[in-house]
């Protein structure tokens, strides 16, 4: 029971239990990719973890090391939660509203993925009897991208009531914190520095600095007070409080109703003064739109998304709306990031320590990529702008050109353990591989001259010295981890050498169309004769005996985990069992062949593709939410369609059912952007290798259609699944060439149906004992 | 410029530049392997670290970790300085003997290996013009394991003179710490929490329990005073200081005679006034037998040592010293162990935490197994007690039977970076190696059934747990490392596998030995199966292209270290480089290969090992002070006599030249025992394959006569190499069956003189760039 209602536009909870906070706060929050509200409950308590996040926005902690080692990152960055204006307290008499206490006759919070609107209402009544009905609507602005916006609307209901509310600006809010490390702790018990407070007539202003990182944030909040006689209000500020306090006698059926609305802004450079202005500029802008004009601005917005972004499916109306939610984050989370990461968990919670991730470019770009291809551009933009922090890193690690950090917010590695964060060199090739896909699917001229080259070739150079020619077996490239995060340190990592070739190649290629360019950036004939060899000659291991590629040198020779023995409650394995056991054995947490045969599905014949993935199916155990959608695009090409579906309901489910017990602390946006994969890539079979958009759509036995929208190259167009058939819908724009299984097509003003093909069967896969997906409903 | 005097059988050092009190303390500090009392001056300071210790006395901190993992270990032990006894201050007048201030018109300070005292002797000017001379004599008695003494002499030598005499027990003595840890500079701050003092006469003591461990110790002193008229005395008592003050009006050329005796006790279990009673009693023993008896215990003790353990070598003054000086050092570590552990750094220091590790199995118990073999079997008797945190260790990790700890006091394992610690699972077969070779050389029966055939089943149980049977090549053991630090985590690591080969064939030779032992162990004939078909099968990687065995499997794929490129402040590599990139290149610490050469090398025909050699020889960097000496055995094998000269010379003078910058640390036991393996191994060519012991003694160049001595099942024994020729006396016992060369000899009365075969000449293998040993001084 998910405790959320199943439509296929809104996410409504009805539920009142107080202890199921945790799952609503990351599913309700609201954030635009620059400003990140989570979904608490306006009066601030009770409360799982309130939340308020600035992108970019840390504070930073030495890490500590029992044995230290040389390269070990010395310091750690840790997002921080940052003034809150999101609380309006209400004091009903003289009793506080807190659903703790009194009884609440009706209680619903909904999120309106067409209106981008979190809408709460409830009918409470006091312990001492009186009943009021708030209702309240929340927005983060995605076109102001500093502004959020808050409608607080109360009536008392049976009686003339006095009310009092209080609107806050709330700083260094107390937070229960998850972290073992006493240091991180500290850092984070008070993290923000008062340097300016100010409040006059319905405004205030608060200006913080964080202590060790020396970031420096503003708040600023105003309002609109309607009500028909006898408001009194009063503001004050003082270091970590700004507060407006309303308070009116309202009769029976009558509204007091605050709009309030919040600006934001922080800097690294900006002065106190110069960050007051911005915010109250800001605030100023969002004064002069007015709540109507931001509610207007918030759903032209999201018409806009959804005409190029949206998913039907008819059969199954819970994957349906999960869809659409996770389709909604995808965009809160990347829309306005403006050269600022996307973390692993959006701006929704403090998960990862709000650090990102090579999620970002390898499952959450290739949705924006094809629908809001500028939030792409965006993100790879901010990769871009911490080039030099990666050349620095490669530089201490010994090698050439950029090493992106595994973990970071900054653009510093921020990873304390090595195995799985420097040595998982593949993040810096799927850069480039993102880089790639953005400019083929935009031909983006500007992009590429200005950023994109630089990329690829810094990227290219880390390849170059990071492997080395051998007599034994063409160019290797030892001791690196790929994806698997339960296996680490290996030669040859399949995943890793196919997209190192693929970096290498594209930064060839990009030195061709820019040889200015790469003049610019000292690429030599003779380095660009090193590239080239060495992806020429890559090695990819292959197991003839086992007729399957081995996800790294020696993989299927190593022992194979105890499935039978390991009880349910092993899971997540690295939680119970050892690194080194894990290491050494083929127990695989998540798609890392099977993901190569997906983004270099070029290198692999369809006959590989199912032997590998039969292979991998029976030893991966899932403990990431990075595998699911991977596998629902592979179990799709290889024709099992209805375990396509089970991982595509897998992936589209992970926070609506909090498959990984730990939604509370943000939503996982890889997840989210996985299972428009399993749809498009899964279900609709997209590829673009080479640059080349081609389908082979397929539909599983339970759905009766599905279908969805993208957009290549300026052209926004529809494909829609129906049992034995596809249609391609143009939208608008040009003509699109593309393919039909195999068959060259052109998406044109008419629409075109095509037949599916049966396509080959192979036997159906296996799962690890107790690992299996759970059935999807529409089966 | 070594700063010390060369003598054949003293160690004495006459510079006064205090800077160089670092080299002085760890190289003269006197211990019996259960107390250690660092070699720094009476008084106190100038000093660069002091140290007393107690053999397995340690605090304990919490090891900090910035990313967590399952069996990570949580707490570390470090060992402690405890309460010193070795601080007699002098005033003369009213001025305190300081060498930082005044005039030493002579000093020296003189360690006798073969009267195990150490003598210091100062005729020193205090700034006002009074001149005494001081001269002090310590000891750390080896028949009583708890006792020290120090006879402590002053003399006015110009006019009558005021001498104040104060003789400290000090406790929580202020030191500085290296580490970069806080929680380990904390836990060492002020370790001892005070539990009783008590003074009277001219005795006193105090009990001190450690805070976080629980360990409880007591410090006894007691006095004997000698001069000829008015001498006063006070004794005083307090928390962490006792002091028995003696004021004494001297005459020109009269003496005043202290002697101190000292008695520690420590434990777990046992109450203060428990062990405030140990502590008294052994110092009414100490008293009882009186300095003169004390000395002459001492040195009849030695007496008997080198007469099985002394090696002699002509052409080579300076090697002749350190040689001894080793031994000495060995046998001050192991001695008195009874049941702890020999830590890497005996009791001289505290470098490595004060830790043992697999270096006391490997390095230190074959110089004790033929010459002390009472102290070889006390160290195996503590891996026995330490067996239950073994195999809950093993538990932990999934494991059966024993897995032993890479690093320990107390037998729990206390590394905090398990690819260089938990996964250099070795160690347990290292043990049972040590095991096989001590019953070997001593047929102790009792030993045999009532801790050995444990050790070996426990361990072989850990073998048969870590590997398993591959179709594609036999009995693997993946993921582990090897004795070589720059390499980790890596599948057949062959030093690993045939020693663990060893370790299971070794377990089933005790079942047979004693049946009944093995029932009440649990050992089943399915299990016996087991461990022989893992040994019959167990794999050994070989390239055939290059015709060596790689170190693990691929290594040899792997890319080659740039050495040339590699400037000299670049060593040791794991201060300057990532170990990331160590890992994955062909760049070697310390023998692993080729110390498998050595202890398995009845698994390698000459030729391979000739071969092996030349390709790891231009490979190893010797960062690690465990490698000389395996270098110097096999070079010696492989008839590169010259090379093996410079090995031992670098082995036996590792700590008297401070090649490491690290002897104000602590001494390097296994260094200073790989010396004697060195002589013994090496230019000996002493091997037990399968208990047989065997010579094949060669003689370098540059000397004129090597001599070593041995014991072998009871028997003693002495080898002399000259040119040309062995000789092989008996010194005591029955006669011994032995080869020499490969032909079967047996020492008896009669002096045996062989000749030595000329051997085959292999081209001279190569070192990395800039990392050739120093060419040996006779050379």
């Amino acid at each position: 029971m998910s405790g959320f209602l199943v439509e296929p536009w809104r996410l409504r909870w009805e539920d009142l239990d107080v202890s199921q906070l945790e799952r609503t706060e990351s599913t309700f929050a609201l954030a635009n990719g620059h400003l990140g509200l989570r979904g608490s409950l306006d009066e601030g308590e009770p409360v799982s973890l309130p939340g308020t996040y600035l992108n970019g926005f840390y504070e930073a902690h030495s890490l500590p090391y029992a044995e230290a080692g040389y390269g070990y990152p010395e310091a750690g960055q840790t997002v921080v939660n940052v003034t809150d204006g999101k609380v309006i307290r209400l004091l009903v008499e003289d009793e506080p509203l807190d659903m703790r206490y009194g009884r609440a006759h009706r209680h619903h919070r909904t999120l309106d993925f067409r209106t981008g609107v979190l809408t709460r209402e409830t009918e409470w009544e006091s312990p001492t009897g009186r009943r009021v009905l708030v209702r309240s609507q929340r927005l983060v602005s995605f076109t102001q991208r500093s502004v959020a916006a808050i409608r607080y609307e109360v009536t008392p209901l049976a009686e003339a009531t006095q009310l009092v509310v209080q609107s806050d600006l709330l700083a260094n809010e107390p937070i229960e914190s998850d972290t073992r490390d006493p240091r991180v702790a500290l850092a984070l018990k008070a993290p923000l520095a008062a340097e300016f407070h100010r409040a006059e007539g319905h405004a205030a202003v608060l200006v913080h600095r964080t202590r060790e990182s020396g970031l420096r944030m503003a708040a600023a909040m105003d309002h609109e007070v309607e009500a028909n006689d006898g408001v009194r209000t009063e503001i004050t500020a003082e270091e970590d409080l700004a507060r407006l306090t309303i308070a009116a006698d309202v009769a029976a059926g009558e509204t007091l109703v605050v709009t309030k609305y919040l600006a934001y802004g922080w800097s690294g450079q900006r002065s106190a003064p110069a960050l007051r202005s911005q915010a109250e500029a800001a605030l100023a802008g969002a004064m002069q739109t007015g709540w109507d004009g931001l509610v207007a601005e918030q759903k032209a917005f999201l018409d806009d998304y959804w005409e190029v972004a949206d998913v039907e499916i008819d059969g199954d109306p819970a994957l349906q709306q999960a869809l659409r939610m996770a389709l909604f984050h995808v965009i809160q989370a990347g829309a306005r990031g403006e050269t600022r990461a996307i973390p692993g968990k959006g701006l929704t919670g403090p998960g990862y320590d709000g650090h990102a991730f090579w999620d970002s470019e390898t499952f959450v770009l290739p949705v924006l990529t094809y629908t809001m291809p500028d939030a792409a551009r965006d993100a790879l933009l901010w990769r871009h702008a911490t080039l030099d922090a990666a050349r620095e890193r490669a530089r201490v690690l010994g090698k050439s050109g950029a090493a992106f950090p595994w973990r970071s917010i900054n653009g510093a590695e921020c990873s304390a353990y090595w195995p799985a964060g420097t040595a998982a060199f593949h993040v810096s090739a799927d850069i480039a591989d993102a880089v790639a896909r953005y400019l083929a699917a935009t031909g983006d001229e500007a992009f590429d001259r200005e950023a994109a080259t630089e990329l690829l070739v810094e990227t290219a150079r880390l390849w170059a010295s990071l492997g080395h020619h051998d007599p034994h077996d063409g160019f290797r490239i030892d001791g690196v981890t790929g994806p698997d995060e339960y296996t680490a340190v290996v030669d040859n990592n399949v995943y890793t050498n196919l997209m190192a070739q693929k970096n290498l190649r594209e930064a060839l290629a990009a030195c061709s169309r820019h040889p200015d360019v790469a003049e610019e950036l000292g690429v030599t004939d003779a380095e660009k004769t090193v590239w080239r060899q060495a992806a020429d000659r890559m090695r990819v291991p292959y197991d003839d005996m086992l007729g399957v590629h081995p996800q790294a040198e020696a993989f299927t020779q190593h022992d194979e985990w105890d499935f039978e023995n390991t009880p349910e409650k092993g899971y997540p394995l690295l939680l119970n069992y050892p690194y080194f056991d894990l290491y050494r054995k083929q127990v695989v947490k998540q798609a890392d062949l099977v993901l190569a045969l997906h983004l270099r599905g070029d290198a692999f014949t369809p006959e590989e593709k199912a032997r590998n993935f039969a292979y991998y199916e029976a030893r991966t155990v899932r403990d990431s939410s990075l595998s699911a959608g991977t596998q629902a695009v592979i179990a799709a090409e290889c024709n099992h369609l209805d375990l396509a579906y089970d991982y595509l309901v897998e992936a589209a489910l992970t926070d609506l059912d909090d498959l990984h017990g730990n939604v509370k602390n943000g939503l996982h946006m890889a997840s989210l952007a996985g299972a428009w994969q399993a749809v498009v890539a899964g279900l609709g079979g997209m590829r673009d290798h080479g640059g080349q958009l081609t389908f082979a759509p397929r539909l599983p036995a339970g759905l009766d259609r599905v279908s969805f929208r993208m957009s290549f190259r300026g052209t926004r167009f529809r494909v829609e699944i129906v049992p034995g058939k596809a249609r391609y819908h143009l939208i608008s724009g040009d003509p699109v060439k593309t393919a039909h299984h195999g068959q060259a097509i052109e998406i044109g003003a008419e629409v075109l149906e095509l037949e599916i093909p049966e396509g080959v069967r192979y036997p159906a896969p296996t799962q690890p004992y107790g690992r299996e997906p759970r059935r999807a409903a529409g089966r």
